[in-house]
């Protein structure tokens, strides 16, 4: 079958158009659909050669493309409207009621480009970045003090791209301690979390979805063996719930739920 | 001043709504707005808590608060639509036209909730994390035949955070290697890096804005001074103009313009 195109068409990153998109595209049957993404289409002559291309890309296919677009230009906005496509703009279905409410002019209106300035955010970003860097995998812990929270659980539980995930999105400082197997035997947290509690959130998996992730990294070790995944992740979340440390399950969560959803359970407050 | 208050509202992780909602304000005064994420609201009652929190928020407001929504379950939207607020409730604005042009009901129009299930990207993202965290900073570059791309620039040029977005955004392979006092004295690549010029990308930025990251991180050093800084750009620019690889100045662009910027230069396909 020939997959219906849906293209996101930005004047920037495009990644708003593709994130509206995907989640609309969510409550529909994603297998029907191909995406490409057109970012940067800040002039007419970019929006020229993207038409030809959509034009190419949707030739094959049976029915006419979706396109998601947040141009602000309108020169740029009148070039695409001569592709025969279904067409969401997330930017002119909103910006003009936008402007009435806040009884403002969007730089849109008033013909100016979106301003590029140094990302406010980039300063905090990076520290945070170069934090989760710095305190993965329990190897330091000197500056747990200065963490916004400190992810625990067995190895590959996804605590990692959790802690990346909100130094980036959300600017937090995110450590990570894995608790081995010396940490389950003695039964207890390790001293260095103790001291740190209020901070400390669990992640745990199932034993399936666990071996099945280890498998990858080592195939056929005793580190994969669902035997030897459920004893842990058993010991590991009875440890948690004896010394009252909050934890989700991450099995069936993407890394954006896992992170939404350790900020929403723990009330750290975003740094943007 | 008060400031406006602006709530995005999900019953998912609001990441939608808040890119959404973020986007279009940045054609406005963005100062004018306080913001706050109300995720995972999927239950009337966890409706009515809300309304009742934002009640409470807005109260010492001049004005109605601004309301960007990403709600499926039509109570869950009944019970905010108490609020006295401008609301852009992203869903049933493009839910009907897409059912329209698809011929499909979506799970919205059937009463279905959105289905959760293990993210299919999330196995390639952990492995790109993976591989970047393996293959930062230069310390090991045994499996640059698995990268997507090699970032090359001077120390706290903005490759790290931005091979780490690479790999959890688009699940791509990106290794980086910060090219040394020793290797601009050499006037060449590295061997390592010629032998896969192909993967190889420069990241640049203007002397003053690096001095003053590399301030935060060393105070007062020579590796911080604005002498030092200057040249290591002057050199690092030079060297990649010789050896033809295609850079960007890093200095006005968030890590998602350049991590967007890297994928459309090279042409790389992003994973998902």
């Amino acid at each position: 079958m020939v997959k219906r195109c849906v293209f996101f068409i930005s004047d920037g990153t495009g990644i708003t158009a593709e994130t509206l998109g995907h989640s609309l595209l969510t409550q529909f049957n994603r297998d029907q659909f191909s995406y490409k993404t057109f970012p940067y289409i800040d002039t007419v002559e970019k929006a020229q050669q993207t038409v030809k291309q959509i034009k190419q890309y949707a030739y094959q296919a049976e029915q006419r493309p979706l396109i998601f677009s947040t141009i602000v230009n309108e020169a740029v906005t009148q070039e695409l409207s001569s592709l025969d496509a279904f067409t969401i703009d997330c930017f002119s279905a909103f910006l003009t009621p936008l402007e009435q409410e806040l009884q403002q002019p969007s730089n849109h209106s008033i013909g100016q480009n979106r301003v590029i300035a140094a990302d406010p955010r980039y300063h905090q970003r990076i520290t945070a970045v170069h934090f989760a860097l710095d305190f993965d995998d329990g190897a330091k812990t000197y500056a747990y003090d200065q963490a916004d929270v400190i992810l625990i659980g067995v190895s590959r539980c996804g605590k990692t791209p959790t802690c990346l995930y909100l130094a980036l999105q959300y600017g937090i400082n995110a450590a990570n301690y894995p608790l081995t197997e010396e940490d389950l035997d003695n039964q207890r947290l390790p001293g260095i979390l103790l001291s740190h509690k209020d901070r400390v959130f669990g992640l745990t998996i199932d034993a399936e979805r666990l071996a099945a992730i280890r498998h990858e990294r080592r195939p056929e070790s005793r580190y994969a063996s669902i035997k030897q995944c459920r004893q842990e992740v058993n010991e590991v979340e009875a440890l948690m719930q004896e010394a009252h440390v909050p934890f989700i399950n991450t099995t069936r969560f993407s890394i954006e739920e896992i992170a939404t959803r350790v900020l929403s359970m723990t009330g750290i407050q975003r740094q943007f």
